[in-house]
């Protein structure tokens, strides 16, 4: 009997219930771009993250902390929000030592889904923070469920590639019998080498270029350790881990 | 504006509702191994197969038709079937005229899905009956979407594959904004010279091979056109459509 801890890959929130999150670390995925933005923010200098779920409480909560009320919905920034979800806002110019309430489509939602499912460790993952995400897994030693934001429930490839990429780097100290993983990690290793040109194929990547123009987000966003924080969420915050 | 017809893949039946079932061709593909088994006992002279998708409601069936009860559940023939879920069980001395009465972990209960969000037009397919699909695809002319019945809602490869196997012979004629179509099409490209050696990595290939010795069934399950059928759901039977 192995005693590896086990992985798993939930391509949806929609199937996020099939996993067992207690006891696990669960690493919300949100590729373009909630979590490349958390990285982004913390590594920049950011004290903390507050990530929340409504556009309205976003707003209430940056009126009481005097935090930056930030965020989109469907890929554009939400009436009564003064910032958007692009990791290229949050220079440390900007946000050294300020708290950002954060309200996105898919990511923010997912990471209140996982603790309503009884999550008791939560991290955020994405290409400018991977290194720190896999050094975390392997240091933790337990159970993993990678957690794909998708778009509206739907699959996304943007955060399988990352989930690939995690497993890639860590797989042979985990047991994994997860046909979702196995997908990840094959087509993250087929295009590896081009992330961005397999990435021009991608539905988000139209959404988010073709319509807006946000070319810049998606390179920075597919970048390895461009922000190489650990996002660990406590206690109603996002904080680097790294420091604590 | 392109007037092609749309294409979706359904990774899940956890992940059907997200999609326009009405006026749309739902294709319900369980690989390993009931939509197999369905082509194989229809291109073996089998009168019609009645999916249901309940052990007690297949006896019950089965009683009334004089139909034989037939499926699996977990894999294994379930208390009270007289037959299993293998394709090479259904050889024309045995099943020709006569009606099946299936049911099956995840495939017969995924057409049920279909049929309760709406479906009009529901056929079954599989490698075995790969051509047949597609031609029915082009000829139709109508939205597409491919349902993939997986495990337990879990995420499966060889749906995945067989339904990337229908997008790279029909896409030209469709218009297609769905990463799971695109990583689904990917994955069997790259793979489509070897899917054998492909499975021997897949969760549902370790639980048929290793636990009950159903390696010829899996083989059979991964030949293209081996039983050429289009098993098209009418009032409550999957009759062969190109005998209508």
């Amino acid at each position: 009997m192995s005693q590896k801890p086990t992985l798993f890959t939930s391509l949806s929130p929609a199937l996020l219930h099939l996993y067992d999150l207690q006891n696990a670390v669960v690493v919300i995925i949100d590729v373009f771009r909630a979590t490349s933005t958390i990285a982004s923010a913390l590594y920049n200098g950011a004290r903390y993250i507050i990530p929340v779920d409504a556009v309205s409480k976003a707003i209430e909560i940056s009126k009481k902390t005097g935090g930056i009320a930030a965020g989109e919905r469907d890929g554009k920034l939400a009436d009564g929000l003064s910032h958007g979800n692009s990791p290229l806002e949050y220079k440390r110019a900007f946000i050294e030592n300020k708290v950002l309430v954060l309200t996105t489509t898919n990511g923010t939602r997912l990471l209140q889904m996982a603790l309503d499912q009884g999550a008791d460790t939560i991290i955020t993952g994405s290409f400018p923070n991977l290194s720190s995400v896999c050094s975390y897994l392997l240091q933790q030693n337990k159970n993993v469920v990678l957690a794909c934001a998708g778009w509206k429930d739907k699959f996304n490839l943007e955060d399988t590639l990352f989930a690939g990429a995690v497993i890639s780097r860590v797989q042979e100290h985990f047991s994994i019998h997860c046909d979702s993983s196995l997908m990840a990690a094959y087509t993250y290793n087929c295009n590896k080498a081009d992330l961005l040109g397999f990435a021009k194929n991608f539905t988000h990547y139209h959404r988010l270029v073709d319509r807006f123009g946000y070319i810049d987000d998606i390179a920075f966003c597919l970048q390895e350790d461009r922000a190489d924080v650990l996002p660990l969420y406590r206690e109603g915050r996002l904080v680097n881990g790294k420091n604590t």
